[in-house]
């Protein structure tokens, strides 16, 4: 066995406790090293007693690792554990000590959960894990009011530049809530809507105010009411790391330098405040003279901010919020802030804007969930841009899925492109194959996955400000086949459990392959999903016996050996078809796909 | 290179701030596997213009891996980071994706500082750093006010059983601070004081009274005092995890049951209160029925408690809180702790009694340090048990330096043994040699060293209550031989700040060799021990050309290749020296060492 590459420490994405009676827990070892995984487990104050062991099971594979996972329930709600792996007839045993040849006669230095406290117990809102989100600009999704327009606003459709207005606002939104709702999404995710100068409004001027360019209060709360009279929850966006430049308290230092009263809500380097040498004389966030960085270790600051964000969930309804630049503000905070927060809606999600690893804010004590672009690169590099293989890519979902505790997974925001990246179907270069491919992962995949307005009817455009064109309500103009198909995923994920909340493996990526099949699986039923990535016809045939004991319980199930409903299947130039039937032969399947082809099969 | 072996993942031990300019980053590496390391690391808002190598060095090495560590300085407070790895022509390229062999063409999926937060900034008590702890059971330390002794209190010096009392008090305390000054220590930790039946006062009847067998609150308001003007610090056990039977809101339920307000204090799974087959009916610490679990996520237990460890350290002047049992409350109690307590005073050093790794705790946002027991059974493993060899020791002991920040190995709380395990002097059957060394490695190591009473001076105990026996105040039976060794181990780390805090290498730890020779430095000089925990006559030849740039910029020294003064040694049967000077010749130093030897070496 490689040592070297055995891995697991407590806490983190390795050992997690979910409710107060259970615990996850996880090792790594090398990839096809080791064959079989033991946690030896039990209560320090009573060890002989409560002594068990438990086998794992490897539930992701990457370029170089197995990853195992098992659940453990421990009597008194205290674990001491250590790990025994095997390899043919080698055993090694594992502490916090490290590696032994032989069977260790204490568990003094195993590792260990010292008490379940449901304080530290991960949980994400369930209503997150069920949720398809539909993201919208609110300046370009639809016009409702233009007696609320800005001055100088262009006409609806025209091409965005970096300072245009087209007029978009709330009521816009509210009146096209048919269109949502028939779209089938359950939640909407708006970026900033609080008074700005700017379009985009992540430059704001006060946070307890929208923008009168957008709507009124009561506007927002007529919309929020029938959203949730849709069953679609709002989730608003945050700007916390920065304010704009004609942000009151900043607009005082401006004009009174060092003798004003909220010079220490900022980092000022130097007086009066200015540009120097094309760099601002006060912490900003890159190097935007109009986003002055927060220093929100200032109690003033703090209770400023903590207001807002306690007040729009608390007494204006909203579900949620996703947070700007969520990292580069300071852990203390966002703790403060997911006290206040959930103390308002205990079901509020958090979702920060985080690019890269997230897992230091995702312990249970900061956010929910992060804005998941790992995924976003991996599936649009295979299926858009197909830069990759289906291994590899199956390598990098697997990566990310043994990174993150499972809840944290499951509320993800699986995103394919936002107003900060060219849309999908832009990087695919036009081709809206690529694109369904793409939507047809995220729409099955674990997680929270979120629909970049438009992309549904076929919006292009490249990065900002074309990312943030209008959206189209022409249906000539509109490409309805995609839609169709956008509504269908939609709606599949959102009938079946386990395309939501179900295990997640893969059966088939094969290194230069393009085709990739996994299955998704609770006790609700089990279901295929096969996708071709390449212009050619593929066929996979994919071995369907149940590889271990799935975690929630859901094992071997009746004719799943046996006969599949095509829930949903098409591809290039193929007609979309919802009916018939394949049939496994000895524990095989053999899935035929058209070019681009996609299948959503379920065992009968 | 081994990819499966090279870990490396964002803050943790792995990329943490120490102030508002600096990060250090470490990276793991298979032993002897990899030759150098860079990290490639900028602003992502200015890559081109502020994009830079860092060279990394091995700062320890321990069975399988090698540990690299560098500090960089970002000019903006972030940090975009990746990191290339070296082995002859071979070069590897790491970001968060993983390993690639060529540079990487963008900087996007390199690992992220993502802003140097002040509030986020991993900082430990420097006093705390600089201090060598006593720790004094205050039951079994003196008798100074016999008016307050417990009923059935035995003659002074008696064998302790589980329940007998001796006498000792606060008072006592005061009279011997004579003796505690003149031993150098300059800090003190007292196991529990407050109000409770047993003599350990682990099971608080209340957390606003001194026991009252103990003393009242002016003698230690006077005890305190005595001990500041003297430069010694004071820390103080709490027991947050669990009260004692006989605390009035536990009282209450136990008579009230069910309509007792306190109800929602513990965790309760039956009403009324008992033991039902040797189970209480109720959480506790362990299964004992006198010591019941709070439940700290309740408000007015919280309220309650973080009162009483405001009212300590802000109002009678405590420095600091040792937390018994700390791993099984729950984080969110010990963050709110935190900022109680650093409010109160912001030099106050957090202490947790954890056994095992303490990492989820030492993260800036709980406790400063951890009782390094992982430290402890390595020492005695090595010196006292001669259970393992030097190899395996400086393994051990590089593990740990790997495992946590800087700023929280040098605060490490270390000790050879405490009120919970027997002494050091009985673990090492008697053999004051044995003690010595052990104690010579505590003192002159990176951390906080804690002496428990008496060792200094030659007592013994097994298990609980053996290592509970009473202070021997009596000269003539007290080991002033030893008494002298430990007050020159003192003084020497006091006055010579590079035994504190500076650069810790082993220099010579051979596999089945019994000595261990490590170089301490810092920019005040440089310092070689040497420690011989065989009966036999050893000598050690070493290489002293510096192996890298020290991380404090001390580099190679005048005279460091050249003669070294001995500042002390000596070893078993053989007359402790201070005076006399080594040379070495041509980069090589060649120490002897009599049977159990110990010399500490500077260089001139
Ligand atoms: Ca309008
Ligand atoms: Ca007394």
């Amino acid at each position: 066995m490689l040592l070297e590459a055995i891995e697991h420490r407590p806490k983190l994405n390795w050992a997690y406790t979910v409710d107060k009676e259970t615990v996850h827990l996880r090792i790594r070892t090398k990839k096809n090293d080791v064959e079989r995984v033991f946690v030896i487990g039990g209560d320090k104050y009573a060890w002989d007693r409560t002594k068990e062991e438990t086998a794992m099971r490897i539930f992701a594979t990457d370029a170089l690792f197995d990853y195992w996972e098992c659940e453990v329930k421990p009597p008194y709600r205290r674990l001491k554990y250590g790990f025994r792996l095997e390899s043919g007839s080698e055993k090694v045993w594992m502490n916090e000590d490290g590696f032994f040849n032989e069977e260790l006669p204490t568990f003094d230095d195993f590792f260990e959960i010292a008490y379940i406290n449901p304080e530290d117990i991960l949980t994400t809102p369930d209503w997150a894990k069920n949720a398809v989100f539909y993201q919208i600009f609110p300046e370009r999704f639809a016009n409702g009011d233009s007696s609320r327009d800005p001055e100088n606003v262009q006409p609806w459709g025209g091409k965005p530049e970096v300072d245009s207005f087209f007029g978009g606002d709330l009521e816009g939104v509210r009146q096209h809530l048919d269109y949502i709702s028939d779209l089938g999404v359950n939640a909407i995710y708006f970026t900033p809507i609080f008074k700005a100068p700017s379009n985009h409004k992540y430059d704001t001027e006060d946070y307890m105010q929208l923008d009168p360019h957008f709507g009124d209060i009561d506007t927002l709360k007529k919309l929020i009411a029938e959203c949730h009279e849709r069953g679609i929850r709002v989730l608003l966006d945050a700007v916390f790391n920065h304010s704009g430049k004609t942000f009151q308290p900043f607009v005082d230092v401006q004009e009174k330098g060092e003798d004003s009263q909220y010079k220490d809500w900022f980092h000022i380097r130097e007086f009066p405040l200015g540009v120097k040498d094309g760099m601002p004389t006060y912490e900003t966030f890159s190097f935007e003279a109009y986003m002055p960085k927060f220093n929100t270790g200032h109690p003033e600051v703090k209770k400023y901010l903590l207001e807002a964000a306690r007040y729009w969930i608390g007494e204006i309804g909203f579900d949620g919020w996703r947070l700007d630049v969520a990292d580069e503000v300071d852990h203390r905070f966002w703790r403060e802030f997911r006290t206040i927060v959930k103390e308002a809606n205990p079901e509020a999600y958090i979702l920060g804007e985080l690019w890269h690893e997230a897992t230091p804010w995702l312990q249970g004590d900061q956010f929910d969930s992060a804005m998941n672009y790992p995924f976003t690169y991996a599936t649009l590099d295979f299926f858009a841009k197909g830069k990759t293989d289906a291994q590899k890519f199956s390598h990098s979902i697997a990566t990310q899925l043994a990174r993150y505790p499972e809840p944290v997974m499951q509320s993800a925001f699986n995103l394919l492109d936002s107003h900060d990246t060219p849309r999908a179907l832009t990087i695919a270069e036009g081709d809206k194959n690529k694109l369904k491919l793409s939507a047809a992962f995220q729409l099955t995949y674990p997680g929270t996955p979120c629909i970049y307005y438009g992309n549904e009817i076929g919006i292009d455009g490249g990065p900002d400000p074309d990312c943030r064109k209008c959206m189209e309500w022409d249906e000539s103009k509109q490409d309805l086949d995609l839609h169709a198909f956008y509504k269908k995923m939609i709606a599949l994920r959102l009938e079946h459990s386990a395309l939501r909340t179900g295990s997640f493996d893969f059966l088939h990526a094969e290194k230069g392959g393009s085709v990739v099949v996994y299955r998704r699986q609770d006790e609700s039923g089990t279901f295929i999903v096969a996708l071709n990535a390449s212009e050619k016809e593929q066929s996979a045939e994919v071995g369907i016996e149940v590889k271990g004991e799935a975690k929630n319980g859901a094992g071997q199930q009746n004719g799943e050996g046996g006969s599949w409903s095509v829930l949903y299947a098409g591809g290039a130039d193929t007609e979309s078809k919802s009916e018939g039937s394949l049939s496994a032969n000895g524990g095989k399947l053999t899935i035929a796909l058209p070019a681009y082809g996609y299948a959503v099969l379920r065992a009968e």
